[in-house]
């Protein structure tokens, strides 16, 4: 089971300007064959699947623990493309008439059936499904497509990367490439380790240093490239038995995070779209029902939860600096 | 982002005689649209899209909470599908002549594509897809789908509780029925505070009181029937906002868990299949690698992950002395 | 069975600017997941399934009679969409070049596949499939859904509205947020009178009353916001038993049409496409072949079909005037 | 837009055998690529986007008409599959264990998603979809593909025919064989009246005239093989323009009936099945609720739809006669 | 099985403008219903079901012939789409930032999954499947069903000839239309000649003589509508006892030709597109690799494969004079 | 482009006893995601859509060689599976009723919409589709690729081996195994001359030798596992360039076969199965027509094609042999 942790794994820019043509595109990195949704599921069905755990504990635990690291990921697409949504259907009441920029928006489900919402699609349309689930139950074979699946999301990272330059998706690509890095090293050395065949150079593959790209820049000052976190408290401590030597591109040595998750930071909450009722065509009744039923059971007068403030200065600045 | 306790929120029972036909069945549970994917998917993308989050707290804290529940419920289904496959391909070596009884198998793929594991599939083999993921942004709407989906949910797990009585299959439905019930009402409750329309007559449904069913009594005793718990060490504490007042079946008060999750039980260590390659055709080999690796790195000579004992008498046997 | 009137529900505006843009947009309200092909099967399909029909008599009238008012639903979609499209592809001779402006049109099929003609699709390509209709059995979980699915529905067809200002767009889904909104109240009157819960406070959901929208006026001044029609000569008389008491919205009492159906308007007759051979690339020669075989067969020598006229200021007209 | 009468176009026997494994064979013929769903969304939508009606009428009215039937095969289709499917699930309370014959049944959602219900799906469970609607706008086209619809749809029958020798298959199977074929030639006929080309000598196909079918005796002796319905009351007159001269294997002459529609038959009142809660676990109560509402609404004090009676000797039993 | 002939069976203009709008339609003709796909696959499994070969030999001659046929004309649209997006994401180093006019690409899968490449979609990216293969084994009805094929490809064709007027689309269709056409005169001669029906009044069908498309003079010149070839050094012999008599149009005699496949073109040799990493972010480091790795086997210091020269003036140049 | 020989690359036994479950299991091998169709077309559009061909062709030669031969396994696939059918039906006149045999058969559609056929199916019945294909252009991304879908396709041909026994299934499975091994090493060592990553100790993977499987014997003692051929008269020479070197687990010198292709067998011709038309009800007559048209020709009076005998102790013996 899991808990959740209410904080995204990396800073995220607040709305700026709408970008809803971008957001079709950023889609194929949530729901198409190589986003996040195939990560985090093939790994979380290879881990529940896994026959023999305690034979082949090591490689259980790295599989249970980037699978856990995964959903942090389609959180983090879905962030990054509700942020590209906002403002655009406009900020009128509602029943109102959409702008013309979005009459003939690539996703217009994201509209129509959402309220300026990710969806469980590509960016052709076409729902993310199970078919892009491999589990084998062969524990090389799976090391095998994984380390292969790394590599095509790396590619659709990289094309979505050159495709929308709106900042939410790059701040967006230049995280994954740098974690999805991480991940293709680490099952790269799994079949290492069980193998003995030997497969780092392979790396960079798609051939494009991580280092060339701006926006992975400050994660890689970080080290993020060079660390695998647990994502448990208790569990998973043996990923420290396969996940270790070189790494292929810089030769640093990888390492087991001491903490259980990277820190993160909160999410921006991200305004109502009344056009759109989301949540709502009147908000603030919502709010106020919100303030009653919290007053009622004794909560704080102030909402509890923590979200993103204005623009503090963070990692996104950073991202901004290093590329101007 | 999440963190992983490697625990099931229940206990499941070992394996014993297995039942192929039956898992094929069981499948409908986890890739069929009213299936756990769902559940997991819908609240979780519900939350990811959530606008507004901090003017309607509580009904966001729900939300997040109920869809890191519903993690524990696809773990659980894929567990007891792999407990029911267990054996089901002979214990010869490899490659083999599989026993005539999986010949004609409902799902062939089940031993094909995987090791004798679960799939993302529905019981006549259709793939789940994200075309399942309802999330309107509207509070309400998103609020009356939830309710409806447990309702279907409810309804199928009844069914799969009726076409399979393998051991595993009953401790599973037995305990989501009541986690589901438990959802049923927290939505319907939701939208009462928001609307101010009165749903708690609709309850059951369908029209059968959980506690006719024997695998479910162990749990009501514990009180699991009346329980949410926010699965989340910091965050969601606003749900008691809304999780409150009778149950509508029983009166019974409803209530927020102390404790952030169930303590749940180890997964049993489901033994390798070499005729199946999972997760390998000679296991052995790769308990050898695993202890060098682990010896290299520093760790416990033994695996450190928990798994299930020898049937310790648990909830499985209460459920036994229950129906018996 | 059925018999065809061959007449639509209500008037839509002849031909005027194609809008191939926005009749991409509106097949999500013909082939979409909440589109009308989506109630037409519903609840066709739930009165075809429905067991112990005399028993539950009343019930089953409803499901029975709502189904069929949904065929004259994917007739009408299908009639505002062909009027969009019909001018796009040129006036000009076959094989000519496509106008610039329907090279990259959103639904590229609407003319490759068909002659400016509806598909079964949504408003991204993604056809319809039979996965989106429910018909559990279990008539309180039936009509739960369709209470739900009239709510995703009424969403669907106000984006849509927003989306879309093509005047036979607008005309269309002013009719139907009228007409749906009838048949969300019928299923909602259905579940209290079954189970006693109250629901008529989730109205209208979302929160957006119909009276709002000025397309909806001349429809709802007509009465058709409080009506439902047996669409049946002879059967389907028990509906009064169910849909009755006060509009939730406005108070005004329900009632059961004396007519069987509305006398609605003919459609107009929409000009042949020659560039997309639709009918043919030379009509002419179609018109002479029919001409001929109606003579051979002693038919009179002009068309016996009813089609519109040339814009009597009908309800269109009303809705103008309403509007402006 | 359309009426509906409450009948079935012809007479099906009362439940007898369940026959689960046949009635997931005869899915084929409601949701299969050339089931009854594709004749009649086929023919509904091409009348829907039919260009230039009053320039072709004869042709549009033929398309309108044939259409109008096809949703009469839906709901024959289904009402076999439910006959057939009729106490599979036994006749305990729920929940129970069903018969360990429907168990590992090849269709599981007939009773999971379902009540012993016929679902929009094809044999191997795939949902119809859109796809398989073809509507080019060009008539000639939109005739030669319907020519060839009916002829897989007529190699399906027979196919089924052989396959499921269940009553109700046969009765089902006989009737649409007939009918079918009517279509069939209609479809030849109007290419002949459009092109010159002569397409007689294509019949039978496939090469099996129909009547070596014992069970489609009764409905070619009274002329079902030659006739055309019009399937409304006051339009689609045209049809006599194109439906005349010889039927192809008998030579006698084609002809439009008189009357609307067949007279048909009530459907049976299939009986609840309390284990899969259809239309509830206790229909006892909604029978009385129902009474209670028809009483409140002034209507009679029993129902007032008409059912099949128990066995009149109707065509089934000339069936029957013929076979035996 | 089969052996490759790395030459098209036309010639292509090489990469000039490029047109990623067009290219998205294009794909209609590769992945579409009535795509090439579609073709090669049908007569293909239709040749490896066929039973009783012997018997019906000139029958399973014509469609493997045709079969083969087909897998050029897959080739051919590939070719196409592939010089149409040639040029389109820019020609800079990697990872750039796309060129405006591909952020809102109609088919953003050719970039972001390919490398401007073409994929096994239909204009609205949805996958070709095998749910489109027709193969009844009733030789009658196949053959019904592959002139209908035909029949819609060719309307397929013409459309996407009127929708993208890029050089290379227009080379495609205008060969693919006279090609297509043979094959639609074969199936109907076949059909003919098992039946004795006279189809020929049938074309041409849409109902615009191939002729009258610029494009298709040059080859009607060569003769290439009369011709079918057996695409076989040794086989299909047979063919010439079904593919014989007048042409339904001109009244020309069909032939069979005499030499096994027409010569064709070499394929242009289309550039890297860096910025796609096809076939590399750095291709020159490829050149060195192949270049090494052709002298350590022996091979030419050049390659050895044949590609096309700079526009030597052939068939595309003809066209071009044709149409000006 | 292609040209057709009329020969199977590798022996089939002649039909013995049907065993439909084991052909429904077997579809998995033709259209399931790791099936021939998927090999089979990811190479094709790999070349198709290879860029910069002269710079890098020893790598296209290489795909585009493989690609041919993959042809050769969907047909063999294909006839394994027909041969499989063949007298499941039973051998009476049409319409029969079929043998309760295959009444509840796993894949009806194989005698429901072929005529006892293979389809473009996996063994759960879903249609195999484009998706599949993998072509990002990036030529180290595709080899990867390939590597991974060969150890995939590699597994479930050793399951499929395992589940069915039937002589033509265990003939199919040991040629593809062989044949399979050599495209996994060739795009394994094409890695490894583009990166210089050791991949050698992957194999076998899954770790099963391919000589401990009685039936690839025959096909190894012939040197099968060492060899690819050019699959052309003419082109893709520089295959030599890539494929050399020892071989992973035997050592022995991977080689070019100077031969185009394997010289393989004749297909047996598959008797007419009249209950299912195929070819037709009355093969006879069809028998008839063509030895007139044969004769009208001018062709030979017996039919030119060439098909197996009587079994002549050929590879199927010696695979027998083997076994034993």
């Amino acid at each position: 089971m899991i808990l959740r942790v209410d904080r995204l794994q990396t800073e995220l820019p607040p709305p700026s300007d709408p970008d809803p043509v971008g957001a079709a595109s950023v889609q194929e990195l949530l729901g198409g064959k190589f986003g996040e949704m195939s990560t985090f599921m093939n790994y979380t069905y290879q881990s529940f699947n896994f026959r023999n755990r305690q034979g082949a504990r090591p490689f259980y635990d790295l599989l249970a623990s980037i699978a856990a690291e995964e959903f942090g990921h389609i959180e983090l697409v879905s962030a990054a493309i509700n942020t590209m949504l906002t403002g655009a259907a406009g900020g009128n009441g509602s029943p109102t008439t959409f702008p013309d920029s979005i009459k003939g928006t690539r996703n217009t489900q994201q509209f129509i059936a959402g309220g300026a919402g990710a969806l469980v699609q590509d960016s052709m349309g076409k729902p993310w499904n199970g078919d892009y689930v491999f589990s084998s139950g062969d524990l090389i074979e799976d090391l095998t497509h994984n380390f292969f699946l790394e590599t095509g999301a790396r590619n659709n990272k990289l094309k979505v990367y050159e495709m929308v330059d709106h900042p939410a998706a790059r701040a967006l690509t230049g995280y994954l490439l740098v974690r999805g890095g991480v991940h293709q090293v680490a099952y790269a050395r799994a079949i290492e380790r069980l193998t003995g065949a030997e497969l780092m150079k392979l790396f960079p593959s798609p051939r494009i240093p991580t280092d060339k790209i701006p926006e992975c820049q400050p994660h890689i000052q970080r080290g993020e490239h060079l660390k695998l976190y647990r994502f448990s408290v208790e569990d998973f401590r043996e990923i420290a038995a396969v996940f270790n030597g070189p790494h292929p591109e810089t030769g640093e040595e990888l390492q087991v995070a001491e903490e259980a998750q990277p820190s993160g930071a909160p999410a921006h909450d991200l305004p109502a779209q009344p056009a759109l009722f989301a949540p709502s065509p009147e908000p603030e009744e919502i709010r106020e029902i919100a303030a009653r039923l919290r007053e009622a059971a004794g909560l704080p007068k102030e909402p509890t939860g923590v979200v993103a403030g204005n623009g503090d200065g963070g990692v996104v600045q950073k991202v901004k600096n290093a590329v101007s």
